[in-house]
């Protein structure tokens, strides 16, 4: 089970659409881990830690944040973390090391303002950045495992590849396993009762969500366990040919789709 | 202060991207209304009910949920809704209408799927919906007042923009202004140092973002005040001068954008 923070005021005022979100969102459920909850808060101190505290209350297994890493004094997401977990915000060897070799590769020396990105948790450890200057921050708290990410798109998902992929698929075996099939000339309300009548086995905790859209209404099955592979496919089926049967038109066939994307 | 909250599972496997909290997050912004939070929980019915009452203990002013108002089993928020809110989950009279008329005029009947379109908190009013068959949802709690609109961003946007649109204009009169400026060839740090040297009028609050993307770095300032237009406005030009000085290169000119979008 994880919950996802996105800090960023330009979120809140909807300037910027949350695709760090999504693309995390995915990632986690193909290795097959239930995001629970994701919240976005601006960047302002109190929100990001109180925000950060109420994830921990609810006991997430797994909490990612993104955003707050930068030079800018409005990056306070490390700052933030330090005050939800009751540590020190202390500057990070480590970390600092990592800073100053990237800025050196750039020509760049060390400003305040840069030196601030090496500023953590007192019990975090860095994660180094493959395309920016930022390090991430990986720190546990009791039962949850914290990972903070910078903001801009490429270094979260380079960060993310390389480093907390890895990771977490040691945590994780299972793998998402989806089918869809995309129909028109139905009501919505029709293949609503028409899937409630469907049986599926049960062991297999089949996810069903239809979604309706310009090009016709999309039914959409996924599970966490890869040998539900032909009880989704089958399920699918029957739904295919009920659409059929009371008039409805298919879209697009049934496709299946089974493990992480590489 | 508003909050938002966007339901669906699909949003929390990264199926989908979440650009219903943009829209309405920006939507909000134009009017002045400063959104604090966003947060996206899946169709679950305990999921949906304990993020709507944390919401209403942190004293928002507005919340607006999307998501969960069709006749599928996993639509449950008008049901959540009544659990956060303590009141029954009752069939209205009105919206019963709206749907039975609705339906009628796609060549439609009632059955137990749909009527479901129908059911509320005891005490909440029902929202026309101009282009599909599910009504919006309003009801007021203390000083929140709590609007509930389909997920399909067709329907929610054409009833925000019939409905509530107005509601809110009413409440508020303020309107953002806002400008920007992108550029390249100087470190995000250097930017950002140089902002925070800025001086800038208090009484405009204006507030300060930079952003790094492919094809630079966005320098965003916004304000809540209209009569801020010009200040902000200096100020990106004073930005603009100190970064050509520093040799900086200039890729879109200072842009700015007064009142909300029509």
């Amino acid at each position: 089970m994880a919950e996802v923070i996105t800090t960023g005021t330009e979120l809140l005022m909807g300037k910027v659409v949350n695709t760090n979100a999504t693309w995390i969102a995915r990632k986690l459920s193909e290795l097959g881990i239930v995001v629970r909850r994701i919240t976005s808060v601006p960047d302002d101190l109190d929100e990001v830690s109180s925000c950060i505290r109420e994830a921990l209350r609810r006991g997430t297994d797994l909490l990612i944040i993104t955003g707050g890493l930068g030079p800018s004094k409005d990056d306070l997401t490390a700052q933030a973390l330090a005050e939800a977990l009751g540590q020190r915000y202390v500057l990070n060897e480590e970390a600092l090391n990592m800073v100053a070799n990237k800025l050196k590769e750039r020509g760049l020396g060390l400003t305040a303002n840069r030196i601030k990105m090496a500023r953590m948790p007192s019990k975090a450890t860095p994660i180094p950045n493959p395309v920016g200057v930022a390090p991430g921050i990986l720190v546990r708290e009791e039962r949850t495992l914290i990972i903070a990410l910078p903001g801009v798109p490429s270094e979260m998902k380079a960060i993310f590849e390389c480093y907390v992929l890895p990771e977490l698929r040691r945590l994780t075996a299972e793998s998402l396993v989806e089918g869809s099939l995309v129909i028109r000339g139905v009501p919505e309300s029709d293949v609503a009762s028409l899937i409630e009548s469907l049986e599926v086995n049960k062991d297999c905790r089949i996810y069903i969500k239809t979604r309706v859209f310009k090009g016709g209404i999309e039914i959409y099955m996924s599970s966490f366990r890869q040998e539900c592979y032909d009880d989704i496919r089958e399920a699918l089926m029957r739904v295919k040919e009920a659409i059929i049967k009371i008039g409805g038109i298919i879209v697009n066939d049934i496709t299946m789709r089974r493990g992480p994307r590489r």
